[in-house]
């Protein structure tokens, strides 16, 4: 009855919707080319917080609220919540939704979380198990900085290849009731490892990872760059978009027309000093959850491919010189004709 | 089709069955009262690998690959993963699973792992997504005690309300095939905050989420504490068994008859010096895939609530004085009549 495609697809017999979807930024997102896009813009990066690690939690908590809202339902409508963060142990995610009190998966996928938060909402709601479910992913320069790299207040030099990790983030309710944005299937990744050890180019870790994803989903699906309006990845940023974009080439399929990165959409790098461009979970979700969205809804795309991009890492495997594996989750999302 | 059943349950029309389990620990779980029961114990702690989080990550590896050979499957047969551990950025989980390639859910539920990826698994076979999925957790008593308290090195004294974390993995293959042993539903915790901050006593940080998804699945199922032959939570221990069993009295049933800890079955307390008990994300996966599932299989018992239990704490929360979230999620587990 599910139409299970290929070697890592579904395409749903009875499609999801995105019924609603919310972003919350900061302010350095809200000046950026996408600024008036942004449900909310938060001037201060702390939302109130003590904390960067409880501040990322608040702009999860705003995001998922809104989302419920704007779908024009309340909390207890929501049967599932599907979430998570770049934090060790989903420190954001804990304290962002306990609020909420929603029966709670909590995920990690790295910056790949909005797909994979999609992909499993998705599967719950085609599978009948819920009516309205929500899905969000959050990041925060402040608490990710101080995770993996260094604290703010050290003002460490970065290197070009580096990304800016977005503050914010993107909620989504996936509904079985219809709405104008259709979730067609999803094409879940694997882990892929080049043996890439740099976490200052994060962009060449996650490219292999989402070749792969995207390669295998035109096979599953047996379509090609030319059917998609767009195709776009999370946060491979300048390095990691040419990287992706020469290996899929190599394996007979040019997306350069199609292809878009949400970390470039997000920052004006040479004004804004984001270098390579955005990154971090709440980077693809905000840009879907604004700029993607708005362009299927006003019909100038029909078909595009979200593709969030993760690079699984910690301080722990890279100071133990681990290389820093990628993986990638495709969500086939359609305008809905009406 | 399917039966959402209550506020947070679903029992599945079709249900999906435990295909194979297989569990992997280390020597001091070798030692203890199951130690007869477990697929493999290994002796060396570092499992060949030069790192506590390689290593644990091994122990994964381990468990998947004999859960897929139990079952009589090879990899390319099973269609997801769905794992987690307790490392930041769940590092065991992305470099144990990375050979297997398969496509990968990564999950944080914290010690409630085990129930989450069970959840979770079931949700995607019962949905009609796929055929044979693996589910698995990990933790390994190196790698947790540098993560969240001090290296094992250091040598520090711990108090008697301390739990010692189980060394090892458990892996499931959640199938459409017909088995002995039948998922009949789950029911998703909440994240529920009593307030706790002591990381040295987790059982109490734990309880009320035990207690919260009990209560809750008692009502959806509308059945009582005499209808379970046995109710297993993951790692509360001796402190945290006292308070839940407490808690759910006060709401009207009495568990205790029937209540049983993974963490009070893994460790003879008093000679083996582990205080209040086993901890750990494999805690409960390997009592399940041992103890448990063997008195399903041979008919000692009928039904069980399967409960493991997870506490959402950081080193960073801690550090900056948030409380210790805690989450359970339940999986009702039946022999099969044939």
């Amino acid at each position: 009855m599910k139409v299970i495609k290929g070697k890592q697809s579904i395409e749903f017999e009875k499609p999801p919707y995105l019924l609603s979807w919310a972003s919350v930024v900061a302010q350095k997102e809200g000046e950026g080319p996408l600024g008036d896009f942004f449900d909310q813009v938060i001037d201060d990066p702390f939302f109130g917080e003590k904390t960067w690690e409880m501040a990322e939690g608040r702009f999860m908590k705003q995001a998922a609220m809104l989302a419920i809202q704007k779908a024009g339902l309340t909390k207890n409508e929501i049967r599932y919540a599907f979430a998570g963060d770049l934090l060790e142990q989903n420190t954001a995610t804990s304290y962002g939704l306990k609020d909420l009190e929603l029966p709670m998966f909590g995920l990690f996928g790295a910056c790949s979380t909005a797909g994979e938060s999609l992909s499993l909402a998705s599967i719950t709601v085609a599978g009948g198990f819920a009516e309205h479910v929500l899905a969000a992913a959050s990041s925060h320069i402040g608490s990710a900085e101080k995770q993996f790299r260094f604290p703010l207040e050290y003002g460490n030099q970065r290197p070009l290849s580096a990304t800016w990790t977005v503050t914010g983030s993107g909620g989504f309710i996936v509904s079985k009731k219809k709405s104008p944005i259709k979730i067609r299937g999803i094409t879940t990744g694997k882990i892929v490892d080049y043996g890439m050890k740099d976490p200052m180019n994060m962009g060449a870790c996650m490219a292999p990872a989402a070749a792969q994803v995207i390669y295998q989903h035109f096979e599953d699906y047996s379509m090609a760059p030319k059917d998609y309006d767009a195709i776009y990845t999370g946060d491979l940023g300048e390095v990691g978009k040419d990287i992706l974009i020469r290996l899929l080439n190599e394996n007979g399929y040019d997306i350069s027309k199609v292809h878009g990165d949400c970390g470039l959409e997000i920052y004006e790098n040479e004004t804004q000093d984001t270098h390579s461009g955005g990154s971090g979970c709440a980077c693809s979700a905000v840009v879907l959850a604004s700029m993607l969205t708005r362009k299927l809804i006003n019909g100038e795309w029909k078909r595009i491919l979200f593709v969030p991009t993760g690079a699984l890492m910690s301080k722990t495997s890279f100071n133990e010189g681990e290389s820093v594996t990628g993986i990638a989750h495709a969500v086939l999302l359609e305008k809905e004709e009406t």
